[in-house]
């Protein structure tokens, strides 16, 4: 049987681009140069270490000694001595056991989800993870109760009706979107009392508070905490990993698909994130520079001061969240928008990255710019 | 209420780890060093691109000129002229309209699907695509028919039985364990006849095949056809990309979560493959010396010469294959090993691969070496 018509695909992605359209939420890719001179604090490249000399010139380097790619999966021949080192590295300085170390933070995600639940497993996830642990949870069809965010109570009430399963309970360390902390000492107390699993995504903590948000407050190595983290933030480079008891890295080995079936970590991101990993150690002072940018900047523009480093300053609209972004962006400034569909609650905001990395004369400028558009568009 | 004894988590893990040693299927990481003698045949680095010099030279400047990460999600600040230069590249060598790069070939995989099918779409897959793919196909929630492998009149039924609903057929060019092609001009021609899309993994495909068998096979550009690729095979990489309509392209950057939610390629992986694309290229002869390579083998050991780089030869167990494969390494060759559960068959394997990279007088000792270890093992 042949059907009359063709491109019945082409009218439905028409018919989405439409609708996309008509709503305001059409998005296109911007290209920047490696020369521009926009101040960016629309990044994750908090602590400026993706420029930073070390991290360029280590990862420049391992590409002259290893090559382009690590040119096999982990598991064959894809386990470069560089992936080791970067594992030991990230062991000691989260105070974790072990790692294991991915090609993306998203590759972590859908890795420690996947290899421990499934459909006898309990998930107890808060409302507002990241979309790389809601892909994780789907993949893994085990049961999910969704809490409201950062809601201890619902938390305890999840964990008490899951009964004998094994749970895992997801949070992240700091709230990508609206910036805000995890109750970490209470969830983790919680799923103690359960004999339940903590995960952790570190990826906006990490850097940004050091060693990591779990390790700042006196939870790395603790049983009933496992930790997940990105490369490519506060790193600067590309890649993900997974923290936590030997056994579950053993495990991960065995079991996680979105390990075995992908090829190794390109060998200049892991070299790049070791010796971001270096910078970082010795120098305390990069994390504090965040603090004292973050804090000043929500003083002046009347919004709390979040956990990380990215403050969220709401918009009436997302006409006006992209308004003032593309008036800040005309004065040599660019930040991020949220706006539907990745905001939990509908909200639209500016997303300003207050980076370690930016000059404090640039910073300077940054703020006057951010202070006039939000007046002007909020 | 607290539960007795702490560690039901750790007692899983134990039993799972038991339970895979019983089966004598414990997975180890065995890190290499950058500089090993070792002769590789059990990587994908079929060109030996990964470690050529220009693409090597090209990952390190471009880690100098854009720093260690692109600091950011693609639609905010992490499109880089280097990852748009790159995307144009692939459009001319195989031959599409639009490309799109992910940091993975996972990445890509699990975006082209999980955008385009919903709970009222039909996917119709190859019994033996992989693992990203699979995982594709479980988090869309589509309706999934497998169809036994290469069976082109089981795609025919199923497509009749789809009726009016948007319909995909995913397969893989050249399946990466039996090396084997799929029939991709019979394929096509159903889902053109059907108003379907075949979505083709080229991950074993690019490069060995110069531009893909899809564009070998006169397909490239044909409207019911769109190609996945892997930048970390023959292109000695690390990323992915999906190729096909401008409006695909649209789609995804506005809708895929795996690209929305994730950092964007780091700049030295863009470049290594932007090199490796560029060597390809005006080097017709790398994917002929994969082939005499191939088909020399293949005739030596006996098995049926693939349509990919690499020799799949059948072993009696899988303690068969890992001995050849120990006695191989032995004598300085590493090949690789498909053990349960990742053969599609339960057939434990050596996985060869023809490598241009490797020197004429290397190749002929690991010639040498794989007839004698096939013959004690087989
Ligand atoms: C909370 C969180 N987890 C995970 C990820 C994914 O990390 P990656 O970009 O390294 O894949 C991101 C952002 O990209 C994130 O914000
Ligand atoms: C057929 C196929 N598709 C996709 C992938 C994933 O590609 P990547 O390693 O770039 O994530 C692989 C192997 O890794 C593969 O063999």
């Amino acid at each position: 049987m042949t059907y009359p018509a063709p491109g019945r695909w082409e009218s439905w992605l028409a018919t989405q681009a439409d609708a996309r359209a008509a709503a305001g939420l059409t998005r296109t890719l911007r290209p920047r140069a490696a020369d521009e001179s926009v101040i960016d604090l629309a990044g994750n490249d908090y602590l400026g270490l993706a420029r930073h000399p070390e991290v360029r010139a280590a990862a420049a380097e391992a590409a002259h000694e290893w090559g382009g790619g690590a040119g096999a999966s982990r598991l064959v021949s894809g386990t470069l001595l560089l992936h080791s080192r970067l594992e030991q590295r990230l062991t000691t300085v989260m105070g974790q056991p072990a790692a294991l170390v991915f090609s993306t933070g998203y590759h972590a995600n859908l890795a420690v989800v996947g290899a421990l639940a499934d459909r006898d497993t309990e998930i107890i996830s808060d409302a507002h993870v990241h979309a790389s642990l809601i892909d994780a949870v789907r993949l893994a069809r085990a049961r999910v109760t969704v809490v409201p965010h950062n809601d201890v109570t619902a938390v305890r009430t999840a964990l008490a009706a899951a009964g004998g399963r094994r749970t895992l309970v997801l949070a992240e360390s700091v709230y990508s979107v609206l910036g805000d902390e995890a109750p970490l000492a209470a969830l983790a107390a919680a799923c103690q009392e359960y004999d339940a699993w903590l995960v952790v995504d570190e990826a906006h903590g990490l850097g940004v508070h050091g060693p990591g948000l779990v390790a700042e407050r006196g939870l790395a190595g603790a049983p009933h905490v496992v930790v997940t983290a990105t490369l490519s933030k506060a790193l600067g480079s590309q890649g993900g990993a997974v923290l936590g008891p030997h056994a579950l890295v053993h495990h991960l080995v065995n079991t996680a698909r979105p390990f075995i079936f992908d090829t190794g970590l390109a060998p200049a991101s892991a070299a790049a994130a070791l010796a971001a990993l270096e910078v970082l150690d010795r120098s305390p002072e990069l994390p504090m520079v965040v603090r004292r940018r973050v804090d000043g900047l929500a003083g002046l523009l009347g919004v709390a001061p979040p956990a990380g480093a990215v403050l969220s300053v709401p918009m009436r609209s997302p006409q006006a969240a992209l308004a003032a972004a593309a008036a800040a962006l005309d004065a040599g400034v660019r930040v991020g928008c949220f706006r539907p569909p990745s905001v939990p609650d509908g909200v639209s905001r500016l997303r300003v990255t207050a980076s370690a990395g930016v000059r404090d004369d640039d910073w300077a400028h940054a703020t006057e710019v951010l202070l006039r558009v939000t007046k002007e568009y909020a």
